[in-house]
């Protein structure tokens, strides 16, 4: 068997693993006060050239977001998300659940527009119901999108910009932003990113860790009583230092991002295979995930052989598979999948 | 410095991470449907004696607690704990938070009494007011308790009978269950609590793991949706094996019960030589938690020398505090315990 | 001043206030079990030829709205509705707030198409992550919709066949029921209503009472410990005969469907002499609410002498307004509204 | 049947029906903002001696401390309150459905001390683990009590003086509060209670009118967006006005003073006549509450003829029952009763 169905579904680096072994007979304090979060911590504020960042470790992705949504909204507000959002589609409403509505923005290939922000905020404000309407708290983007995406440096500057004008935190969900990161010809980086977001996280489980995502607060805005508050909502780990230490060795000698590097790459490879043999892309994706359009002949040559995602079917019988290329991808891996479709 | 303020305070058991690192390359199933969690569960439903019970893997205990909880009551009904249950006193709120009420009832060294869950119950149902109420759906227990005491088996028997009576499922908090199994002279063994209880689950965060918890239901009682509904409290992990295989490693070769023992003996080892020196215990614990009742000179011998637990202040200006011994501490650290003591 | 502005700005009809009146002196029985609910849900069930029917009583729309929502419900579903329906837009996150997720579907000047019911239905089935996508619970409409348009028969039994394929309960928003009722040409009753929905509420702040809205369950399907989960969302009355009596009065002698009709014959009134000169109607109401689009001369001559509502600005400048007609006003409001017009 | 099951199961005062009829033909503006509710709100500042307060008008008691408490806590925080406290006992857990812990207290004959509160401030600032426990965030009481017990003004003084040591909102559950401030010898009157209260309500539901309570906020402290959160609490009622005009006259001539004269009246001359004849009561109530310990023969001769209220059983198998005057309660009925006991 291939595996292409998603980049979650491998083991973890071996470098994370040996540290593991390292700290053997080792006593670190709990909660994540320990020394391994406060290092990771440190080699991500600079990576984010953010040195007022402050940064905390969580178990996974729909946590973080609930956690980073629930914690910075006042119990009134929703909060606005590309309706293609992960927060509004694959998140079995856990948003929702804590007590906030997700306002939907139109998705641009799964991306949001700063002039449907500003709309949006205008439509509230100019409301004279406005007090009967949920009031838009937050912007939650993701990068890259679900589809793939990437926003430019330009495009969240102007996120950024407008969210500015009307107090509306932007906060970017990266549980794929290794693969962000290292895309061709992307202009986004970390510190712009951290310039541009109130929050974000960096996400580990995607990436080269066994679990654990790294979440960013760039403005000295950690949300009040946040330990406290985590616990509340089931999230606190008593071992805090067990995702410290992964984010630690990740942002080592650069690993996080020759992880990130190597899954765009093995991607790419694949795309630009495909493309010569004439497969027609669903969307013009330069990260790790490749989208294709499929008939039922090659579902059929793929069937048993090769993992894949089902992502949609298409009005005219086609179906668009998710191909996921991963820091664990290995080129011979991509050539016997080319050699398939 | 010598660390008996608690005891998730070590690193993990050497044998986990060598595991971890044996399955470099591996491809995994996602979200808990992997082969190393089906076989943890097939060792831990041998262990339990219990072929039918379905376990799941969670991450931590205020997150299983909130989870098992919330699950199993009907929205309108709470929870029936010792006032000084974990749920009640040390989760920042966690079951309110999911919206139930935790009902009290008295403590008696930290456990509950048959009679009082029975009275509760009559209560309720004679109250003509009782639609006003909140109706008690669950107990919950915690085995060892928050002062290291433990059921005997006829205990969690009559708890368990009563529970039946009144159709409340029965569920016990084995955070530190381990060190309760491995208890001298205790008879209550994993076959007898999956028995006696409709869920429990096994703490491995304070017993060699580096995080996770094994959650059991014994009675064919899997709350609907869980996957669903675990991803909605933010608490379902994409790589769910990687809690899965640290059990499947605990409950090889009986390391599991191994260390719990060891906590126990070195406990045991301290607590022989305070009662020799005539030191006044708090209370009577054979498990790894031992409380003891410390005078300000003491305090201040320990002072930077020591990590323990401050636990309450009594009437008479001495100090209760908890000392934790583990499956990582040494029978060295013991001994320079006792020196300094 | 003339007042268009809504329909629930009026006082109450008088023979409710009479009906008060002489209640002076009497003893009743608390929470809704008194003698008045029973004879209103008597007249209720004779006039929805639905002799199986629960029939409750609360204090306002938003609220019953949360409240069927809620305890239908399972904990991890949503509510599928028009993106236009009252839910999702003017209730300030009611819903979410109580853990639900509100799934929209498109709308059709308000109403909701069967196909597209089906259509999210089989979407979701058919989604192999739909463990992780909110499943649709219930299906949400109101009778006459946010834009004053009706459902036929027709449309109503096509969707609560689709519903009963899905296992969807339908419930009914009724707030402006009685307008809904007393249209020209509509086919729907109450009997018609009763079959086709699980649940409906007929509103009765907007058609004469003081306040207060009478929810009805078709099926045997009041959702279980209806009073105490009512009082745990606060909706509990200790003089549940307060509304109790008010429905008693409205359903005697056809008080209902009289004040129903009045305010329809004034909107009648008020359309065709706006169609007689030259007005564009934004959409075709047969209800108490007309909508029509004003240039700004026209919003200066009714600004200080008609109150009405603000709806939405189109792109070429020109407002839409809501002008609503109620069981108050009078033939000689509108021939002055007109005679401004 | 001789009615003295409870102080909510009568009709309404004539003087409120009559205000309602003579509202025919009026229009009022939405939500709380027509003249009645400003009239209403100007009396109540003028009878509070508190010419800032800020007054709401809410449809039940139950309703309103959840409002309260869940919009002056912030998320992390419990509310504490007597043990024997409304919000802990009878209101089927609403506080904790909106997400919050009661924290109780020891109840002194149902009233909470100034030195219990500050014993749970200082144990939990002084808890190491306080991160991890519910912060108190304010305190609940109810005057009168459950038990029909009053606070003392200096009671309220230090209650009021040791909650703003701590920061610590005092709020006042006063459901029954026409009754307590009638009570013989009582030195609270409603502008010692706005000067020590930081919140409290002024019951209208058991006190004459039809429903509704009358809420106050002394300290220019109204929780932000209050409109909208009651909204999202179901708790918005579109005719606001219905409250307004209720407190209106409740609070024109003295109404609200005369009518809980009147039950405290009718339970003085109930009390003094058990007194002479003998009875146990099993509290000392100057309120419209009484409480007297039965025996079964007792229990017989109340059998069909005087409806009363269930308290509680003694272990000497005797019953606690209470007898509540109301406002309309007539002298003879007290007769009457009597001749019966």
């Amino acid at each position: 068997m291939l595996y292409f169905a998603s980049d979650y579904m491998e083991s973890g680096h071996e470098r994370i693993f040996r540290r593991f072994l390292e700290t053997r007979g080792e006593h670190m304090t709990a909660y994540g006060s320990d020394r391994y979060c406060e290092s990771a911590a440190e080699k991500i504020r600079a990576a984010c050239e953010c040195p007022e960042a402050e940064v905390r470790f969580l178990a996974g992705g729909t946590q973080t977001n609930q956690i980073v949504i629930d914690l910075t909204l006042k119990p009134w507000q929703g909060v606005a998300a590309a309706q293609t959002g992960h927060v509004n589609t694959h998140e079995a409403g856990a948003i929702e659940w804590s007590g906030h509505k997700v306002i939907t923005l139109p998705g641009h290939d799964g991306k949001v527009a700063a002039a449907d922000v500003r709309a949006l905020m205008e439509q509230w404000r100019g409301d004279g119901s406005r007090e009967h309407i949920v009031e838009p708290g937050m912007l939650y983007i993701s990068h890259p999108t679900e589809y793939g995406t990437l926003y430019t440096r330009a495009e969240l500057e102007a996120l950024s910009a407008v969210c500015g004008e009307y107090s509306l935190p932007l906060y970017v969900d990266g549980a794929r932003l290794g693969s962000g990161l290292a895309a061709e010809g992307t202009d986004v980086t970390l510190p712009v990113l951290a310039r541009c977001a109130d929050a974000f996280y960096i996400g580990g489980t995607k990436c080269g860790a066994l679990f654990g995502e790294a979440l960013v607060f760039t403005k000295k805005n950690l949300p009040e009583r946040f330990l406290t508050r985590i616990k509340q909502h089931g999230a606190l780990l008593a071992k805090g230092w067990s995702v410290g230490l992964q984010f630690d060795e990740l942002f080592t000698d650069g690993l996080y991002f020759e992880l990130g590097r190597h899954a765009v790459d093995m991607a790419m490879r694949l795309r630009r295979a495909l493309e010569a043999k004439g497969f027609e892309l669903f969307i013009d994706s330069p990260t790790n995930q490749q989208f294709i359009i499929a008939d039922d002949a090659l579902l059929e040559r793929l069937d048993g052989k090769v993992a894949y995602s089902f992502w949609e079917k298409l009005s005219d019988g086609r179906t668009v598979i998710r191909l996921a290329a991963s820091w664990a991808t290995e080129t011979q891996d991509v050539d016997a999948l080319l050699a398939i479709l």
